[in-house]
């Protein structure tokens, strides 16, 4: 059977405009898991990552609302909860689609640590954003209490930013590709994985956010995938970002990728990552990378719909 | 190789009269962490599980406390992330206690599920106290407006009280069984489980509480361990529980077992769920139970400490 790892983004969970509630969260995830069960039906081993922004977002937010009754845990601890939080929705809506179908296929969720490295220029110039928005007042004294790291957001007001530095492996690798090989269909890398970092022999957790697309290249590499499939909500991959004349991409190979990516044609926002996150992954060996909208999930991984990117 | 579930309290997680920080719970987890790694060197093949108690407690406060910004989660949902918050403490400090001894065994957390039986009368009579502590007007609103079940909480004020239903079989143990024959040590079961029922095909989250050592009884059955070992805080299992001249037991059958818990000779509290979780897994088939100090776990797990609980 061949490989796939299926990289669903923030929105696959967090509709744009969507109610932050149980239900819609549900809704969502539920749409997800039909369009993973399609996938598996075709005859997949299935490996799932997801983004888990909005998640982490609302723990956070929950956090300093509760500050002085419960202590705040630091952000690897909240990445961890997202995960398990986000895993348990997967898991059980995609069970659901599967039984619903007649398949038997079992659906695990397991915890994943991503490492990165300690000398990561990340962690000297912490950019991303996170958590609620403050005040400018607010803003400093957190700087001062909590030593975080705050700076004005283009939407308007003070958050935190926290370093956002590049995965070089995933430590749960061995045990994904075990429950792969065995049919399992595996819910990993949440949210990029909680990033740690090796210290002589110990893993040691930080404060800071792993692009989930870059994550889940490694881990693509890694588990042996033929195929990276990375879906949000646009239908192809688009150059010229920003202007008036966008041009909707089939088919491109790494080098075209990297070049265009040089150029600044996707936009240094969300499909960036997802271009960089192909490349890493053809250059790992990987076979193929499908880029395309969620609901068209099936048709874009038969190559059918969305960008293919493939080894120059 | 022997097979061994481990069942850490809640209070291996939060020492009693701890300080409710990152710092303090690292620690505890640590601690844990080295008896287990000590259990591991010895041979066995492990699973964790562990309770949440304290740790979704905390969501729930915090839940509570931004529920005017972002809509709490019900609770099923939380249970999922406390077992990534607890799942990646123990999984980073059982690593790290490994990788300073030298030793090589991968650490997984699973995110687990349990079935429980729709027509648990649990579900007609919620009795376990979560969540914050409210005034009988604030617990009034929330009945109305939440739909939540209240109680006068002995301590003192008013909770809000979820059903504790019985767990008859985990959702993951397939799961769990390949990795832990693999080598893997398991953290699994956390905080009992997630209580789900089928319907038809679909699992359904509910809105309670699984006892954790109820649930890691079905767990140890389900993977085929020999040994049941439960850690708490008290050295042995004591007879008269509550009398002026209790009395420690180094050893009892399945029988002696349930003759004294009918009896009502370990109290209802925190002893009478273990030995219970002793006899379910002994008339299930299992071996043996010890149960025992976390502090002396490895002698507890050859015998030389606590209470071991034999078939009859």
């Amino acid at each position: 059977m061949e490989r796939v790892v299926v990289a669903l983004g923030g929105n696959a969970l967090l509709r744009r405009g969507a109610d932050d509630t149980f239900e819609e969260l549900y809704r969502a995830a539920r749409t997800a898991a039909e369009r993973i069960a399609e996938i598996a039906a075709e005859g997949w081993e299935v490996v799932v990552t997801h983004g888990n922004g909005p998640q982490v977002g609302r723990i956070l937010i929950q956090q300093e609302a509760a500050a002085k009754t419960v202590s705040p845990m630091p952000l690897d601890v909240c990445g961890a909860e997202s995960q398990g939080l986000i895993g348990y929705l997967l898991q059980v809506t995609i069970g659901d689609v599967f039984f619903e179908r007649g398949m038997e296929r079992p659906v695990a969720t397991v915890l994943t640590l991503t490492r990165v490295r300690p000398q990561d220029p990340a962690f000297r110039k912490p950019s991303k954003f996170i958590g609620p928005f403050y005040t400018a007042a607010q803003a400093h004294r957190l700087e001062e209490q909590r030593h975080w790291v705050m700076k004005e957001d283009p939407h308007g007001g003070w958050r935190r930013v926290v370093p956002s530095p590049r995965p070089y492996s995933i430590v749960e690798t061995p045990i994904v590709k075990r429950l792969v090989a065995d049919g399992v269909i595996v819910i990993a890398g949440g949210g990029g994985g909680v990033p740690v970092i090796e210290k002589g022999p110990r893993l040691i957790g930080k404060e800071g956010v792993v692009d989930k697309d870059l994550a889940a290249a490694i881990l693509a590499a890694e588990v042996e995938a033929s195929t990276l499939l990375i879906l949000t909500d646009v239908q192809k991959v688009q150059r010229g970002f920003g202007t008036l004349y966008p041009d909707a991409i089939d088919r491109m190979t790494a080098d075209e990728a990297a070049d265009l990516l040089k150029r600044g044609e996707f936009g240094a926002g969300s499909m960036g990552p997802k271009v960089q996150a192909a490349i890493d992954f053809l250059e790992a060996g990987g076979t193929r990378v499908m880029i395309g909208d969620l609901d068209e999930a099936p048709a874009v991984l038969r190559g059918e719909a969305g960008t293919e990117i493939v080894p120059s």
